[in-house]
């Protein structure tokens, strides 16, 4: 059945980006493989929710890669290191690069994706990076995401001998507020993403770090209804 | 002390190549951080070798990574497919990318490389990729290691806001004798790697798969002793 569809390879984290772009390439009518990485991430409870996005959107397979970037060190998200809280919207957009940045991240996981892509007959990537409301980390803007896209193709077989690769990133120019719009459009189940840094242990966002700063303002622009639950 | 010298991360397999990439940065005075993979090959004796290399030439640190690439299938030398044996050498130098291929494998190790790199402040990254006597392997051409290196830069803090990282290729346009003659000058103990990619469990070589041919030129025309158990 699903042999006549073209395959797609979806970076899924369990966040709002990453579910919406999900539900994005199944409306494109991509049968899509969705890849989720256990990375030493502190908030592991990601997963959770990556899985339940996953099973809502029906996906063919769903991976958990196991990879541990914490012995690396380098990032409050995989070590000890303090995640930042009550920034301002002026500061979350300053451009400056924040503590929860975990070394060449994307450049890993698209490399995984690729490497997935490469051995199933996949040409397509999806990845819900965002240039707008983002944390500024430079593994989200389009130049990398291009110049990664050309490596892809230099640096296999089937993108050298066959169908070129191509990287998606459907949110790069949205706001979370028009991301939000479109995965409600979609039928995106939004109670089961998680975007907080910090949660506790029974998934409850602390509502101030970064990510749940820009997800509360992303619903309030939205003018739809917040389903998460917050501490503060 | 080692702090007044420049650190590198140096990719270690174990074989020739890799081992005397590691003694030419070793003599180009780095510091070096030495990172092997155990990604489902089934040559895992090959993680052996590259901890008695690591522990010969004296590197800083030695970190083996899991990374379990056989999850994604799609290679005989991490599955069940058959590795090509007795290959002529037009075979082997056709262009024609073999069965031992694996997806997309220096883009991964690469970008772990990368993620490393961040994170001890190197900005030196060692490959031991050759384009004279290889396999075939796209991700083994000057012209993707150039277009990783420009990706590295545009998806990291470091490259973008800091010092540019830089990805060494000391043996691109050197043939396997060269390779060998330089290896043995700078005191490599080849009799410490292996290239086999189907040795038995002992770790005595097969000597028919295109590693082992290659390996037994490279010693044959640089004039010097093959110090490797084969089987043929």
């Amino acid at each position: 059945m699903s042999e006549s569809f073209p395959k797609a390879v979806v970076l899924l984290s369990g966040g709002i980006d990453s579910s919406t772009t999900l539900a994005i390439a199944k409306s494109m009518g991509f049968v899509c493989y969705a890849l989720s990485f256990r990375y030493g991430q502190n908030n592991a409870v990601e997963l959770e929710s990556a899985g339940k996005i996953a099973a809502q959107l029906d996906v063919e397979k769903h991976v958990v890669f196991d990879i541990d970037l914490s012995i690396f060190g380098g990032s409050a998200l995989t070590g000890s290191g303090q995640i930042p809280k009550d920034r301002t919207e002026e500061q979350i957009s300053s451009g400056d690069i924040p503590a929860s940045y975990v070394p060449a991240r994307n450049t890993v996981f698209l490399s995984l994706g690729l490497a997935w892509a490469e051995s199933i007959g996949a040409h397509d990537i999806f990845i819900g990076v965002n240039a707008l409301d983002y944390s500024g980390y430079p593994d989200c803007r389009e130049e990398f995401i291009r110049s990664f896209e050309q490596t892809a193709n230099l640096g296999t077989r089937e993108g050298t001998t066959g169908n070129k690769y191509k990287i998606h990133t459907p949110l790069i120019n949205l706001t979370k507020a028009q991301i939000i719009k479109k995965g409600t459009e979609l039928g995106v189940d939004y109670s089961n993403t998680i975007s907080c840094y910090d949660p506790d242990k029974n998934g409850v966002s602390c509502g101030r770090c970064d990510s749940c700063l820009l997800r509360k303002k992303g619903f309030r622009e939205a003018g739809i209804k917040d389903p998460t639950k917050y501490m503060f």
